[in-house]
């Protein structure tokens, strides 16, 4: 998407066509800094401190990570070296271990000389399929955006209103996103989009990165607490809402970031469509009940007693928000019953969130559960 | 209530018996700073900047603050002189109005020389008067909470999980509070609460007030994010939700802080007992559908795109959380419809959220409607 006008990815190969740069993303909303990535170690590092976040960012950063180290050494030993390395990063990504296990398989069956180029054209060719997927995603989407917009024109509406949660955009992938991929495709071909942005307490990824991926490219948006969405909806104020999901179940619960539960129950009680999107990597088959079935990761207190924000002189401080010793409880995520979802929308076409909905896009995977 | 083992009100005579004392809730949870009002002045520019907030508490300071003016100056002008003073402070306060309008009216039917004991007995009684209304909704509260503490032991529960948006407690009110006035209770009579607070965003008044008051008086708490009540009430982790309401219908909708609704919901869903705390006052007799008639109010950007808190170093910072010229709606408040609410607790008694409910305990102003 758009930074400053120009086009911009999340990874991209260095000039020198092997070194590696990405978005240092740590540091947004209030500075863009590009990192610049010449070895495995510094590729490891990256994962572990956040410097890159989201799924298929990681995957992708991981298999330029096993690139990087086949640069420098293709031996068998330092592909088993690289794999440690990377994976111990953040061991319960799901993309993290696809990437890596993928990239060693495929670098393992080639001669030592081939490794490299190996290496690198997996890496990018895993960037290219995850562009492929979210555009996909994006064009899906955008035929339900085109006729819910016929649909708020014809009633006198100026703007198309949507509203998100969280981050699901293209910060969290290689490009477009999931969620913000058919917002950025129906705003590029000129339908007035305007989004509802949750803050999304308490890492606040809707105030401090969609906020700042839809301003660049030249989305208009409004900034909401998350208290908020339930009464603009009552009030008509939201046309639709759409989320991205970490984990699908096979019968249409959606895991995702802790409040979407909150939204859907609202947009149910308010008539207004639910829409996920849904990269099919995200669905895990072998689950049936997303409520009882999916531990919930919980985290440190001080996301919840503490924000970090940019002083008015410009300073990056941390500052507490209640009295000294006040616990602070902190669930990641949380399970949104298929029943408040209206419709899946993935690579292949738009779904019923149901079992029978996904068996339809994805005959194969029903097959074998 | 307790702070640091001591009975605490909001406002109280000095020991002067002629000025008055108040505790600076803008310095609260960081700092503990009494505030000495001297004059009619004073007492306004502390309404006016928020030293006091609240309905009730800003009654009873406009209170005082006739009774201050009385002191230096009986006359018929300076009542009509301190009235405009006070009244200008926040003119749309329900409450300030009337605690101006009636020590107004008593005032003027009195002689001079009676006028300076007339407001202050006048602001000794609507104290007074604050604190039995807001115990009498703990007692009310009381029982239900009972009952349902004894339904949880029966199942195995080791303490009684009760949910809370905003700040409905003693700091908005002489002592006690509304919402947590039952919650005092059952905690005094050693039931095992346990409180979840909303951390209520934008103005986080359940991070900085709610956790204060209820750690200062010993109720163990755990601090949330908007986000995660859904969640845990899905998990069978609250028992029962409690909030407070700021303008009630006659047909039992409650506008509340906003974000109240999606909790309404959540509980809902879950079958998880919503109530409101509810003092007669804030019940507007005129007023039938909620979402349709009452108008909310917007409020500064600043307070969605900033927040403020204390530095490691002790330093109180206002943060920036989002990219600079990110526009923030800021609704104040939402409207839950009767039907999400268990029952009101009001100070008359226990009833339903309906206007058959409402009639039955307040027969005289259905009469009169």
């Amino acid at each position: 998407m758009l930074v400053n006008g120009k086009p911009q990815r999340t990874i991209w190969l260095h000039s020198d066509g092997e070194t590696i740069e990405l978005i240092d993303q740590r540091r947004l909303p209030h500075e863009f800094i590009i990192e610049h990535v010449t070895n495995v170690e510094e590729a490891a590092h990256a994962i572990k401190d956040m410097t890159v976040r989201g799924a298929p960012l990681i995957g992708a950063t991981a298999a330029y990570g096993m690139a990087l180290a086949m640069r420098t050494d293709a031996s068998d030993t330092n592909i088993e070296k690289a794999y440690d390395l990377l994976y111990a990063t953040r061991p319960t990504a799901v993309n993290l271990r696809w990437a890596l296990d993928n990239s060693r398989e495929l670098l393992s069956s080639k001669a030592e000389s081939q490794r490299k180029e190996a290496a690198y054209s997996f890496a990018a060719q895993l960037c290219e399929d995850d562009v492929k997927i979210n555009s996909s995603i994006g064009d899906n989407g955008l035929e339900l955006f085109r006729k819910r917009w016929e649909e708020v024109k014809a009633l006198g509406g100026q703007r198309l209103n949507v509203l998100t949660h969280c981050n699901a955009g293209w910060l969290g992938c290689v490009d477009w996103g999931t969620a913000l991929s058919p917002i950025y495709k129906a705003h590029d071909e000129g339908i007035p989009v305007h989004v509802w942005v949750d803050e999304t307490r308490p890492r606040n990824q809707g105030a401090s990165l969609t906020s700042w991926e839809l301003t660049k490219h030249g989305v208009p948006m409004t900034l909401l607490v998350d208290n908020a969405g339930g009464h603009l909806m009552q009030h008509g104020l939201v046309d639709l809402c759409i989320v991205g999901t970490d984990r699908t179940t096979s019968t249409g619960d959606v895991c995702n970031k802790i409040g979407t539960y909150l939204k859907a129950l609202a947009a149910h009680d308010n008539g207004v469509p639910f829409y996920v999107a849904l990269p099919s990597s995200t669905i895990d088959w072998t689950i049936r009940d997303g409520v009882k079935e999916i531990s919930i990761e919980e985290r440190d207190d001080r996301e919840v007693t503490h924000m970090r924000g940019r002083t008015d002189d410009g300073k990056i401080e941390e500052i507490a928000i209640t009295l000294e010793g006040v616990r602070g409880g902190n669930y990641g995520f949380d399970v949104t019953p298929a029943k408040y979802v209206t419709a899946f929308i993935t690579e292949r076409g738009v779904c019923d969130a149901s079992e029978e909905g996904l068996a339809k896009l994805f005959p194969e995977e029903c097959a074998v559960s």
